[in-house]
């Protein structure tokens, strides 16, 4: 590409509003322009970046036997009411009107149209075990898009759905998916893990994260300090304390506390340990169990883990916590003032509660707190669950050292879905019994924008992007000086232009009339991963300048040899 | 590919509701599933092709020096309401909210997104020409959508826009698109033809479209008998007459025609020639015009070109019929009794009209019609223009010949845009003179699901697709008689589609435990051009046989030559 011939769009200023270092530098090195909040366009440095690297995942999908297709972006209401998602899914699900007044979905992902398909299409357990997969725009109208690409609200996917008849072809193809995943993240150059990961609200029975670990990321990532475990924090397990409960030495009191309605206000004004405080949070129960809300108790320093939380038999999935409102009418007492003592709900306590003594927590009544609360003595032993949020330091869940978090960006994601889908929807086969089975689905996606961001919150300077080659803009950059003063360093350029182009090399000659400052600065802002500087001076001594971007190393070549060196450099 | 691990999807039946072959042939061949009216899955099959398609396009584009880059599917209002599409395009224009109740529309085109783009990216006259491509999905919401992707409602373009500063330079890059095109549809292996476009709503003042020849063809292709002209029928001009109008030669009569309310009727009632009949159509003014009505006259046996119409001065554009309700208080009669003679409304007739003598129209009384009116002697002559669209038999524009009327499916069209969006968005570079200039541009689109149903409308025989090599989703076919029976058939086979597959070949190896006569009709079905069948006493002679979906031709080839045979076909 001739930079005469194309949009460069760098920036020079970092723009105000990009927060972190991969949407600054995407907006200064002209990859992407906001169009509105969390819509952008692809300028085209950008594209090539994104192509290159749906490529390696279209390449890597095709090799491990999963087969491309391509839904719609506008899907019709009824297969969402079917599956239930229509209902369950928030409001990043956008639900449209067509002309007609008929209700449709931007699609977020494509579980109700794969399946859909699918029921109609398969007859036979023959026809199994069966992967598809598509890279295709996708829309979800997150309440705060941020960080560019990162979080937007249309993003390119890639995802990809499996089914079968057994759980044991669900097993292979999750493999398949899992090597396929890592394959990818690699040949893009990523430095990223593969952490056990909660189902979520998708569904489904097991699942893994693919996360890039960078200061930027918006997940936790939890991991041992001695072994290869690794997971999610919505997954990572609180083991329960080893300890025993120590017996009480205090005896209860009620005390007032007319200006402690947080634990932290408690601490400090009664200079109480926070981990001898407990938090009570109510939240809904579920519908036909007889109660109207559930209190969950975790440690003051603590924090609950709502995924966790509404697992649990008795607790509304989604999570949905009680208003003060309702709060008041059901308890008597706000929300500064709740505790487990003379509590007519039925409470579920984290598994380090269970362990506490002489305790302080709400008292039920407004602006009164008991302390030295004790289990058995005090209040009864109530139902006690992992439901907090581990914390650094803690045991890992596998026995093997204690856990540090990290922050991380999530770039794929796996999931054995189970039946969730094909049950709601009827997709079944034939098996060999001659009986109808409902399908056991998998799905697999890969977040195709976001891996662009990810790769640079990795790999940057105060210069710029550094590419890792696969996925680079541009391989090389030809910067000529004073080129249009020099007959000789223009035809050399000229020459080396067209012979690295015809070898297949993606090239950006900068031919503008521009300083060489100007043209070394977009060159690395852009990332260019070889940069050949041809100087007249250096071609009478019959050499040329090779610059490699990530560190910085400068080499004079021969000029008679540079192509070969370059076509060794970009294998 | 191996069928075994593929979801080919093929039907014996043709769907009922399908009109079109290519719709029916890709239902058929597992080609495409209608996820809801106008909205389609890419089956595996299908897809293969519409990616083949998209390449073809992608590189051409290239090679004419267009850069890739991709805008949001999803548009914020504010840009159409300062171009004034808003309120311009009716209902195929999708308009939605987002979770926020701010408005958006699904993009039906670009032309806003990168006029914005634009403006803030270029700043100098220096940096244009530039002109961009995309390779998008859109949406317009189709009133009835049909013939499958011919049109849907989301559907893949290839749309293009180029901006600079003098006509001369959109000049050189529309014959550059107009060369690229034909080397497209070329490549792809379409029989089409580049014809004279209007611009219609989308603005500007010169345009192509290029139009597949096929009997399922939605438009009208306006072809001379003895000329290169080639024209839409939006666009073809009806010359002239070359006769002077007769003399009179019969009184005007009032009468009485109670029962015909129209030229039929009339003709067929009072016994006259249609050619002596005359229709009036009354539409808006334009409101500046200090008229709120106009009459249009065309020839009781001529069509009112609405394009023409609507770019005449008096009109609105778009052109809008009256109702009858207003027809009734303007004039004091129904549409079925309108006629020249005493009409209180400006007046423009068709050049063929201003020729007729001793004609029969409505008389603008309810019931009535004159006969015989003269123009000057009964009522004196109106405004003349070009207003009908051309019928078989006319006189080319050109001069040469007459007019032929084909039907036409339009995969492609290019237009001269002019400043239609950058003035309404002041999109403007500075110019060599130091003044803002508003850039002049042009736009390029290619329907790229359309051109899969066109090439299949121009190529099938009662087995099914016949696909020119270039966008076959397989090239090669291998079909073992009982495979599984045989183990030399079985390894002949294998070793034969994975020499193909290294030489980077396209192959569906039907590996299926099915009839010889199911792979055959399956392969010929989704028309794949070249197959090889292996049986084991063919083998014994050590040969194959070959088979040419085009021709049906059969030959039988040295088993050991077959994969030079084969590389040297699919060349």
């Amino acid at each position: 590409m001739r930079a005469s011939q194309y949009l460069l769009s760098t920036l020079k200023e970092t723009p105000a509003d990009a927060e972190v270092i991969s949407h600054q530098l995407m907006l200064r090195a002209g990859m992407i322009r906001k169009v509105a909040s969390g819509l952008y366009t692809w300028l085209p440095t950008g594209y090539r970046v994104l192509k290159k690297v749906e490529n390696i995942v279209r390449e890597e999908m095709n090799k491990a036997g999963a087969i491309e297709l391509l839904m719609p972006v506008v899907q019709p209401a009824d297969i969402w009411l079917e599956s239930g998602r229509w209902e369950q899914y928030g409001p990043e699900l956008l639900r449209i009107k067509d002309r007609g007044a008929r209700d449709f979905v931007l699609g977020p992902t494509h579980e109700e149209v794969i399946t859909d398909l699918l029921r109609n299409e398969v007859s036979s357990y023959k026809q199994l075990p069966l992967n598809f997969f598509q890279i295709q725009t996708k829309f979800r109208d997150e309440v705060r898009p941020r960080f560019g690409v990162m979080r937007s609200r249309e993003f390119i996917m890639k995802d990809a759905y499996s089914f079968h008849t057994t759980q044991e072809s669900l097993q292979k193809t999750y493999d398949d998916m899992y090597a396929a995943y890592s394959a990818i993240f690699t040949r893009v150059g990523l430095d990223f893990r593969a952490v056990q990961a909660d189902t979520g609200s998708i569904g489904g029975s097991w699942s893994h994260e693919f996360q890039v670990l960078a200061d930027s990321g918006e997940d936790d990532v939890i991991f041992s300090t001695e072994s290869d475990y690794a997971a999610n924090i919505e997954k990572a397990e609180a083991l329960a304390p080893t300890a025993q409960r120590a017996a009480p030495t205090k005896t209860m009191e009620l005390i007032d506390t007319p200006n402690a309605k947080t634990i932290e206000e408690l601490v400090n004004q009664f200079n109480i340990a926070v981990e001898k405080t407990v938090k009570t949070l109510i939240v809904k129960a579920t519908k036909d169990s007889g109660h109207q809300f559930v209190a969950l108790l975790v440690r003051g320093d603590h924090t609950l883990n709502e995924v966790k939380a509404e697992k649990l038999e008795l607790i509304a999935s989604p999570l949905e916590f009680a208003s003060e409102q309702e709060i008041l009418s059901a308890i008597g007492a706000g929300p500064g003032s709740l505790g487990p003592v003379n509590l007519k709900l039925p409470v579920i306590i984290d598994r380090d509660v269970a362990v506490m003594s002489d305790f302080s927590a709400g008292a039920n009544i407004d602006g009164k707190h008991y302390f030295n609360i004790n289990w058995q003595r005090d209040v009864s032993l109530p139902m006690i669950a992992d439901i907090r949020n581990v914390v650094e330091g803690d045991k890992s869940p596998d026995g093997k050292g204690t856990l540090l978090i990290k922050r991380g960006i999530e770039v794929g994601h796996i999931f054995q879905l189970g039946t969730k889908y094909s049950k709601a929807m009827n997709a079944t086969v034939q098996g060999e019994d001659g009986q109808n089975h409902v399908m056991i689905m998998g799905c697999y996606g890969i977040g195709v924008t976001r891996i662009v961001a990810a790769a640079i919150e990795q790999r940057y300077d105060d210069r710029g992007i550094i590419w890792p080659d696969a996925i680079a803009p541009f391989k090389v950059a030809i910067i000529p000086m004073n080129m249009h003063k020099s007959e000789k360093v223009q035809q050399t350029a000229e020459k080396l232009y067209t012979e690295l182009q015809a070898s297949g090399i993606d090239v950006f000659f900068d031919d503008r009339k521009e300083r060489p400052g100007v043209m070394f600065a977009d060159a690395e802002l852009i990332g260019i991963p070889h940069t050949i500087v041809i100087g007249e001076r250096n071609l009478d001594n019959g050499e040329v300048e090779y610059k490699y971007r990530a560190d910085g190393d400068k080499k004079m070549v021969r000029a008679d040899s540079i192509i070969d060196f370059i076509k060794n450099k970009c294998q």
